[in-house]
């Protein structure tokens, strides 16, 4: 078969899909080409064990991947679940020489029609779905997330948003026109020209992972800038490498298969002791940077890289504002949840629950303060009681750091006389005897203690904090996603003329905000192309997943004009 | 009538208009609600009269319009056709308090639906149509641009950038679904979500304007800010405010008559001794920035502005390759004309014709390189011999700089011993005596001599260059406008293998091309809603006139969502 009727065929064969996915962010329903549980009855009996085995098989060996500019081999990845090294290597590239190469790759794939570039990402995304046991084995084992939510939150979801950014990129390119005719009188003469709109890459796309959830932000800025054209390189955590190397040499199979350059997608992988970021983010061939990790590395790019286009992520301080309850068991739960889940080391982890402190109404009376604090305590200890429970929820702890942040909040807490209304400790990982877990911390604090809260703590640390009323609570919670950033906040109210009093607040201070969620879903679950995630209007990050604004600057426009010939027109 | 009432019928006066407009940039055919021609054909008999007299009223006297936080009153506009001070003052005002009252303008204009805020720029658009006579005197007085020139470039073609701008502004916006039911299963529970999408302004544009073109950047960058909910300040340049304080007082009249706050529109005058610009540029409320003018300020701006959308236009160095043509005359007239107008004060004047040292073919056989230079020559002398011509193309020169700019030019030649092929000089305006004029030098060089013509030289000054064939003249040419920027660039060839050899490395540097044209339109006239202007590729400018990226994130997306009342599903 010819090139061109391959790539004409994988258009076809992903047409559908592409069509459902452009409608999903339209409507905003809830939609995915995937399904996010691991369940045999699903993928049959063999996946689980194949998957588990092809991640086995990466240990202690070299990462065999051809890459371009390769000087020596590294690996320092620690799995959080058995606290032993990972012993995978991975080529570390001269930087110049990846760039290099992403531009030899670029003009053959700026050629490339928009549809065919978008269903080669789709057959990328495809194929990763195809290992996603694997992936999900290997972001356990960097990350600490659970099996489960490594499986889900990794794979399809994080597929999920990859796929509607290339929704969005579509419809991006296809608002403009190929070709127009124009015709016009200027004086006595009728003017006709053709004009012909060409979409032109910006350049090389830079794509900084994290090490908590490295796939999640990386398949949209990954899937944005290569459907506009752009090469991309991926430079993933340092402890973080293995899930991001999968990506890349599934991404490269697939090009080369289709006949494009490999090098359109590229792994700038690294050590702690030499960082490379930064030799990519100043060259002036890298002309976009995706970055999601830290708010300090992220400020400082915030505030230093022009004449680029540079998207984050990084994170802020999450709340919860509870003035009136229906069920207060059920809301605390719904709290406890998604404060427990991958032990809150998520970007939607709240950090900070603000409760009157005079106590709330519910449907069954008014309770005080400390039974709201207690209710959420019982419910963090009901997760905590069954280690299967907790492993499937907590899932380890990704570094020593988190833990140092958890025993550092203890002591200040200690110091400042706060109560700690439950003491953070390690649980028993039926699996992983040697795990690295932590349950939640949590402290009861008043609004003077907000230096201690309001600063974003990475880890399981829960603040109850009291307010003066709900009004405060909800003033204080807004004020701080303004200051400090947040990426999600959560109410519990049901005073209508509460909540319609801070909707626009929120919305001012660019906090998606979820009311009132209680039940199987975790209430800190953002779905693609239903769910944005991240606002850019405070301080965890400027981009969103996803609307036009994330890919409609990738590509710029030529244009070409020319007088129709005679007899043409 | 309401207001409600009164913003509802003013949606539904310019829907049609608006849709139009859409279809406009989506067909990219020729298309305006407005004439660009001055005719009392076309206006009547009394509007010229009218206009001029209204002009002529506002000389030597404070301008009246009520500013927040006004100051003081300077002014020191100077007509190009008199030499004389206008005599008009401006306030000057706080720039502290020039934000505090657009800040506190914000929020209910961010209430306002965005068809309200779109159909009052619209609205803006058509009145300012009706003062254009006013307009176009004013424009004259300040930019130097001849009388049917400033009609039309600076008034309904000028409008067409807004509006092209408002018809991105509501694809944008309309993108984005202002709510959506959610429904899934989480294990068992079936989940019902309704979600609420909110879109949020940034902040405080600010609208830096150029002394040249004043309203031609203006209209779409304040159309598109205010279109997505946020308010603008105008920055005229200090020696050409008039036509933007007629603007702004056509906006906050309009605003006001439907009970906006005026606020949303303000005027920030500032004096050659003591420039504004910088502190609203570092104020943390102002969020958008769109600048035109000079590409020193410009790209100061663009290597310093962090955290802030930016959008610039500043200029490059525009040229033409000659490497055939089919009727020498006329394509030569067709540069000639390009390389007069408005005395090659636009961004899109030619200021380097490459043509082959050994000369060209043309239908008529092979002609050499001096003859095609005496051709263009012979072309330029043409519309001087006649004053009337040449006023009506030339216009007057904006200042004193592009005069010195002029003999740099000619004495720099003459140092290196280039031949100059012809002397620039005044020509006798006829209606204005003491008009500042001057015709186009014109210096013949060759590629050695590129550090001469490669730099930006603002003002009437034409450089013929023998290049070694027409794919170095090509190779030239792209090269420089990949180091040097350009927004305009234009070929003529009979040879369709050229052409097919050099379009794609046109549109990789950003090039926006221009092949074979010749006769009544102007080479250099790009068309809203059909040409895009300036490709942000290269050093002329990171904005393109108009596409989505254009507007897309002037505004940012907010989202709340909660269970579906039971029963209410």
């Amino acid at each position: 078969m010819s090139e061109d009727q391959k790539r004409a065929d994988l258009v076809a064969k992903h047409a559908a899909t592409l069509e459902q996915a452009i409608d999903a962010v339209h409507t905003r329903k809830s939609w995915s080409p995937y399904k996010d549980s691991p369940s045999t009855k699903i993928h049959g009996p063999d996946k689980p064990g194949a998957g588990k085995a092809a991640f086995e098989a990466r240990l202690n060996r070299p990462f065999e991947i051809e890459l371009p500019g390769m000087v020596e081999w590294s690996g320092e990845e620690v799995s959080p679940f058995t606290q032993e090294p990972l012993g995978i290597t991975y080529p570390l590239c001269d930087p110049e020489r990846v760039i290099e190469a992403a531009k030899t790759s670029m003009p053959a794939w700026a050629k490339a029609a928009p549809d065919v570039r978008i269903a080669l990402c789709m057959e990328m995304a495809d194929r990763l779905y195809e290992r996603n046991f694997e992936m999900a084995h290997s972001v356990m084992h960097v990350a600490g997330q659970s099996y489960t939510q490594s499986f889900s939150g990794s794979g399809p979801n994080a597929l999920d948003r990859g796929i509607e950014a290339l929704a969005y990129a579509a419809i991006a390119m296809a608002n403009v026109a190929p070709t127009a005719e124009y015709h016009r009188k200027f004086g006595a003469d009728q003017v006709a020209l053709e004009k012909t709109y060409t979409l032109v890459p910006r350049g090389v796309g830079l794509v900084i992972c994290c090490a908590s959830f490295p796939t999640w932000n990386a398949y949209p800025a990954m899937f944005a800038s290569l459907a506009a054209g752009n090469p991309v390189v991926v430079k993933p955590h340092p402890i973080a490498i293995l899930p991001m190397a999968i990506v890349v040499e599934t991404c490269r199979a697939t090009l080369a298969e289709f006949g494009f350059d490999p090098n359109l997608v590229t792994l700038a992988a690294d050590t702690l002791a030499e960082p490379v970021a930064g030799r990519y983010v100043d060259h002036p061939d890298v002309q976009i940077i995706d970055f999601t990790g830290s708010p300090r590395y992220g400020s400082y790019l915030e505030s230093t890289v022009t004449g680029k286009l540079l998207y984050t992520e990084t994170a802020g301080v999450n709340s919860v504002v509870v003035e009136s309850v229906d069920n207060l068991a059920e809301s605390m739960r719904a709290i406890a949840r998604a404060s427990s889940l991958f032990s809150a080391q998520m970007c939607t982890s709240p950090q900070v629950v603000y409760v009157p402190g005079e106590g709330i109404n519910t449907a069954d009376g008014h309770v005080s303060f400390d039974e709201v604090a207690a209710a959420i305590v019982s419910e963090i200890d009901a997760i905590v009681e069954s280690p299967k429970v907790a492993a499937g929820i907590m899932g380890a702890i990704q570094g020593q750091v988190s833990l140092d942040v958890v025993a550092e909040a203890a002591a200040a807490a200690e110091d400042q006389g706060l109560a700690i209304l439950r003491q953070s400790a390690p649980y028993d990982h039926p699996d992983f005897p040697n795990a690295r877990t932590c349950t939640p911390l949590v402290i009861a604090a008043r609004s003077e203690h907000k230096e201690m809260y309001a600063d974003e703590r990475f880890g399981p640390v829960l603040f109850i904090v009291a307010a003066e009323s709900g009004d405060a609570a909800a003033a204080e919670a807004t004020e701080l996603a303004r200051t400090r950033g947040t990426i999600s906040c959560y109410m519990y109210s049901i005073d209508e003329a509460f909540i319609d009093r801070w909707v626009d607040v929120y919305a001012q201070v660019g906090a998606n905000l979820t009311i009132n969620l209680t039940g199987a879903m975790w209430i800190n679950f953002a779905a693609a192309y239903s769910d944005y995630h991240v606002t850019g209007l405070n301080p965890a990050g400027n981009a969103c997943l996803a609307d036009l604004s994330f890919v409609a600057s990738r590509f710029r426009i030529a244009q070409r004009r020319r007088p129709i010939l005679q007899g043409a027109a």
